[in-house]
């Protein structure tokens, strides 16, 4: 068994679902939050740091470790699991929304996409068939079929869009033979629950072994990714794992549960933190701010990680100004831990029954709640 | 018994000598070397990686400490070990170095130092009473006496720099008041037997708890620095402890545990993985280079630190090259961790009576020997 989904509690007062994912890197359980290692590193924290934290899972991204260093060589250097010492399961993605979001320039057509480099502006192709070729040579336990992410609110590009999607899976379907690893389908289908629904349907015909949710938090309101996550559910299978990409505000994190959502990644945590902002119940704290220069409290009271077990807001105020790495590290270390407890806490709740209080209690301290 | 200095072993073959250093928050090992906090952080590494890596001492700047955050406000915030949770010992240098160096201009009198901050161009004053009153208000464990440190080869110079040093010496004396803190003299001098003597037995006079040889490693020959200890190994009372200020080079820690020294500190491993170098028996890594990209090997084979047990050449050139973070706290980790052990298993030479063995070994790796 090198990739099993095991759904092992449903809530019965809403969609959200408590299950296992067996991998040959070791069980996901879900639900999980997925930290992101762009550039084979989770910035700012060390592999062991990552498992002290009870990360299970990381993210890491295509289109940054083609360009640089080359999947080819990490791939001569034992995988990208040995490049980083990251014992546990990665997830990759197809490179399909970097090209888009970050590539100097990028010409689409119906065989896939041509590009130039942010680093160095040299010009590289993308297909379905290289996605996967790439992915293959890092050896992550999930990966990602090539899509197009078009921006989510314009009805046709959407509908043409999800032509060449569905096309890219096909053959992503076909170009992907690495024994260990899963290969994910992306419904796409911007705010519009036909063309969600038809995405989903046409993607459960290839029968994928778990199937991402794509193309949401890029501009569109909360109360649209929530329709779009309430129209899949009773569409996609219960026994495969969901993945919203992209997606890691805490609070989006408990709406995605509710709703049906199994796995998510985001880069808000650690990016946050080299802002020099900190997660907390109900928003951030920006740490830059001179009232928390004399500050002797930590972050947030009773949080049981090392940063807020160590040192006050004062210190952290002192170190971002200084430009200290110390900063950076200590707040992605709470920020981490956060949204890992977060995920840990809605499991156990599912598997409790209890996971409407929790929700509640949180969503209680957000604009719009539930 | 907040400040003792036991004398343990003394080798028989050179100057060496192992001891232990008794302070109020804990036992210090010597000889010793003490990773640089600059701005109350050790660059990179959390105060649990240090403990981790057996650091058992280290240094912080009065002059960085007191312009940013202000060392009242530290006090205010319960003292440096709190404000940056370091458990351990703490030595504070008395700012008279960084004032000469680092900032934008300065106007020395009798009485002090004028200087603008090297951060807003502010302008502040130094006296040998106000840095120990900032060092107090710190609260480390051992302070340093407020001295000049000329250019070591400028007789005249020096000469005439040391009738204020010793003026400002005996201020401090007087001036210093906190328990549980350690004031500690700096022979001053320059490269000149003379004025060296003279300035080891002026200060012997104010009896200090410790020692400090200052104004080294700043521009003269090897062999110069050696002549300084080993004309002040005679004079320097056997019972105190000395403290080589700002000389962390590996051959140099060897050459000067081998003349008789107990402490030493400086910035160069943190300073050098922030540049990309690695220290390695006989000299370094430019880890930056290009011929390291594919090499799967550590930095040092059968090194037993967290970066060379789990990590590759080719990945840290790739963190190096992709500018994260991780880099610089995997060298940092690295780089400490070899000083560290370094004088570790110099200690255990000295108490096992092997080490003119073991230092013979070392140095043969480097131009010039012992």
């Amino acid at each position: 068994m090198s990739f099993e989904f095991e759904l092992m509690a449903t809530d019965p007062h809403s969609q959200a679902r408590a299950g296992r994912l067996h991998t040959p890197h070791g069980i996901i359980e879900t639900p999980v939050f997925a930290p992101v290692g762009t550039q084979a590193t989770v910035k700012a924290l060390r592999p062991a740091d990552l498992v002290a934290l009870g990360a299970s899972l990381i993210l890491s991204n295509t289109y940054h470790l083609y360009l640089r260093p080359g999947d080819e060589r990490i791939r001569d250097l034992g995988g990208l699991h040995q490049f980083m010492a990251w014992p546990g399961p990665i997830l990759t993605d197809s490179g399909g929304f970097q090209v888009f979001s970050l590539s100097a320039t990028r010409k689409v057509d119906a065989d896939g996409v041509t590009f130039q480099s942010h680093i160095d502006g040299s010009y590289h192709r993308f297909t379905p068939e290289k996605s996967i070729a790439i992915q293959e040579n890092l050896g992550s336990d999930i990966v990602m079929a090539f899509d197009e992410c078009p921006p989510p609110t314009d009805y046709d590009y959407v509908k043409q869009s999800l032509v060449r999607t569905h096309a890219w899976a096909e053959r992503c379907r076909v170009a992907h033979t690495r024994p260990g690893q899963a290969l994910f389908g992306i419904v796409q289908g911007g705010i519009f629950r036909d063309l969600r629904e038809a995405s989903a349907q046409f993607l459960l015909g290839l029968d994928f072994p778990g199937y991402a949710i794509g193309g949401l938090a890029v501009g569109e309101s909360k109360a649209q990714m929530h329709a779009v996550l309430e129209w899949l559910h009773p569409v996609l299978p219960a026994g495969k794992p969901r993945y919203l990409m992209g997606v890691g505000a805490a609070e989006d994190l408990v709406n995605g549960v509710l709703r049906g959502v199994d796995i998510f990644d985001c880069v808000l945590p650690t990016r946050l933190a080299r802002h020099g902002s900190a997660m907390i119940t109900g928003g951030r704290l920006n740490l830059r701010n001179a009232r928390f220069a004399t500050d002797p409290a930590p972050i947030t009271a009773g949080c049981a990680c090392y940063t807020c077990t160590h040192f006050s807001r004062a210190y952290l105020n002192h170190l971002i100004k200084a430009k200290e790495i110390l900063g950076h590290i200590l707040l992605t270390t709470h920020n981490v831990h956060f949204l890992l407890t977060l995920m840990r806490q809605m499991r156990q709740a599912i598997l409790a029954g209890e996971l409407p209080a929790l929700a509640g209690a949180f969503l209680a301290h957000y604009e719009g709640g539930a």
